[in-house]
């Protein structure tokens, strides 16, 4: 048994091959790469049985991650977050079997993390000390806390818009941070230039191949946590949309392991009505989406104009009759609350558009009542604080307080 | 097999038995109560290898937790946090084998959710349908949310510099809440009031039974994430000491399970320099602790001038041959800053002053070089915006970086 059956990157665009021994960044062509496992060795070795007892992080699945190497693994103990029930909430919106990924509970506070976890580990065991990346906030917080466990020297360019407490986990990380009075594709120009003027090992959102390989647990997990049963619906609030590629990778190598059956879910790219541009795409019947010019939304994860992923994110919506859908900030908002007053969970705007989604696909009938639904919640609402407006009254010392009297 | 073992409820002042079946607080004789399971006959029935392969969080534990039917378990997956090596750090202080116990990787983002979660589910077993509470901000937050999930009304009164994000929680989970300008032992009496006034259940700590059997689950995950080998001492930031009672019982409940052999770790009770009754009272020698006057530090979690379980504090430390420790804020903020740019983990200042304490400790020579020794994160970082300082350099759009040359 080998640790990792990484077998080589190849194109999904062009098929060029990669050695995966070397430190990859886009194809000649200008596409993503993608990591390839040699699965048909694998499946002889490799059955659920052999993940009872391992440890619960996404490090159980290192057979299909690309570290070749224990030693080189950068571990905060990422993964296997919870499966949760939403009842109370299920109820009101008629979908019994409503479930919550909730990607809150992970290091950094964010699904960033595994991507992170696995995208840093790979860049410790190619020997990259130096890296440099644009972030909308999260993703740049997580990997620079991992590049530090690493010892890996990270470079940053986030909006000043960014939510603020990404801010301090880069700054106390060690991290060289920078912010730009712009959008994450601002930022993106900098890094770029920053990338080619030192020679730097460029970790933007799907620039490395490895980023995708993290993500893609989340679909490991759910099948899983199913005990190998698909679901029939996952939604998953889109930015980048790395996400959604993982998740389908994932789904799509379990198939060729033979330990998952049938269709797989249909998944939903759920965008903010002011960045939209999967969910045009997509209405368009088109394979790529075009730039949203002045994109704006409070769900600052899912503020990205133009995806460089954004055909394999529409590839993944058509070969599984998914659909996209994009949701106005107001309502985005008044389901958080619903979510934390049902359901005792404060998640972030990103995730919570993922369950208003779930409401409208409910109400049109694209989703049935019998279906299995996982609503994917990419973070915690702690690192959003200004999305909820408090009004709370100040007491002096020793001073009384009236009770509405509701139950007691 | 029974789903929980619990047997009775007990004062370890006066030794009066109470059912558990009954809405119980404190003693007659105003000490906390505490939790009796049947052990003689769980130990005949209940084994290490029962826990394979069951659901990763606190309720794993269900046979030693005092919930009688599962369909009253109120969970958003807590516990199983991760155990973490820190070996740049250890190294650096000289404990090669320093490990973390990351509370901050848990639903709402402090291990106040663990005595939420059993708390909460008892008070819906026993058919409470409003409690009242005073917090300095994460206990609060966490009670309201898993309140909420219950559909139990709570009401909770802070003192106005409590973490601001834990208004949020409070808030949006439907919890009546207000600020005092004053200490949580000001908040303390208001409630107190209230709860007189409108006979409401009081979740105060340790006022109810059962918010030390959801934390006594750290000792739990710890014995068996260390695979029932104890480890040599274990530090925990120390205000209502709630925590450092549950690990002590939960050990010795081990012990006589017989899951656990040889000495119990030496426990550590780590406090604040500006709030330190406990290390006072360890230093004197004395069992109880006196009202610490006008205390104050950043660590706002361990801000307890005087604690109602303070006497089993002192009785677990001195049983433990463990020790009391007080630390001065600025080492409290450096601690936490290396944490970051060591280990990637951004952690709360009441973690990062257990870490101060090991480092003092190790250069006494109390704690030894070949000791495992586990620091007790109770939070995460993203709570505590206000404690990192940050100065980020702001550019327009278009802009070049300067980066420091360092690695590539």
């Amino acid at each position: 048994m080998k640790y990792s059956y990484l077998s080589h990157l190849y194109c999904p665009k062009c098929n060029k091959s990669y050695n995966s021994a070397d430190k990859n960044q886009l194809c000649s062509c200008g596409s993503p790469l993608l990591v390839q496992y040699d699965l048909e060795e694998l499946k002889k070795y490799w059955s659920p049985k052999d993940l009872i007892g391992r440890e619960t992080n996404l490090w159980r699945y290192h057979e299909l991650l690309p570290i070749r190497h224990e030693e080189n693994v950068v571990s905060l103990g990422e993964g296997m977050t919870p499966l949760l029930p939403m009842q109370r909430l299920g109820k009101e919106m008629a979908i019994p079997k409503l479930l919550m990924k909730d990607e809150g509970i992970i290091p950094t506070g964010s699904f960033k993390a595994r991507g992170a976890a696995v995208g840093v580990s790979k860049a410790k065991e190619l020997g990259i000390q130096e890296l440099a990346m644009p972030t909308n906030g999260n993703a740049g917080a997580a990997w620079a806390l991992y590049a530090a466990r690493a010892g890996i020297q990270s470079n940053i360019v986030m909006p000043i818009d960014a939510p603020k407490i990404t801010r301090n986990e880069c700054a106390i990380s060690g991290s060289n941070l920078f912010l730009v009075d712009g959008l994450i594709s601002d930022a993106g120009k900098i890094i770029a230039q920053a990338v080619k003027d030192y020679q730097l090992f460029d970790a933007s959102t799907l620039k490395e191949p490895y980023r995708i390989e993290g993500k893609k647990t989340m679909g490991l997990e759910i099948a899983e946590q199913l005990n190998w049963k698909m679901p029939d619906v996952i939604l998953y609030p889109t930015g980048g949309g790395v996400g959604i590629i993982g998740i389908y990778k994932a789904l799509k190598e379990l198939q060729e392991l033979g330990w998952v059956q049938g269709e797989l879910p249909r998944l939903v790219a759920v965008q903010a009505a002011g960045c939209a541009p999967i969910v045009k795409a997509w209405e368009q019947k088109k394979d790529v989406s075009e730039f949203w010019p002045d994109s704006t939304t409070i769900a600052f994860g899912i503020n990205v104009p133009k995806a460089l992923g954004d055909f394999l994110v529409l590839d993944a919506i058509y070969k599984t009759k998914g659909c996209a859908i994009a949701i106005e900030d107001p309502a985005i908002l008044e389901e958080q609350r619903k979510i934390a007053a049902f359901e005792g969970a404060f998640i972030c705007p990103e995730g919570a558009s993922t369950f208003v989604a779930a409401r409208r696909l409910r109400e049109n009938g694209w989703i049935k009542e019998e279906d299995v639904v996982v609503a994917l919640n990419t973070g915690s609402g702690l690192k959003y604080p200004d999305t909820v407006q408090v009004k709370v009254p100040v007491l002096e010392k020793g001073s009384f307080i009236k009770i509405p009297i509701t139950n007691c």
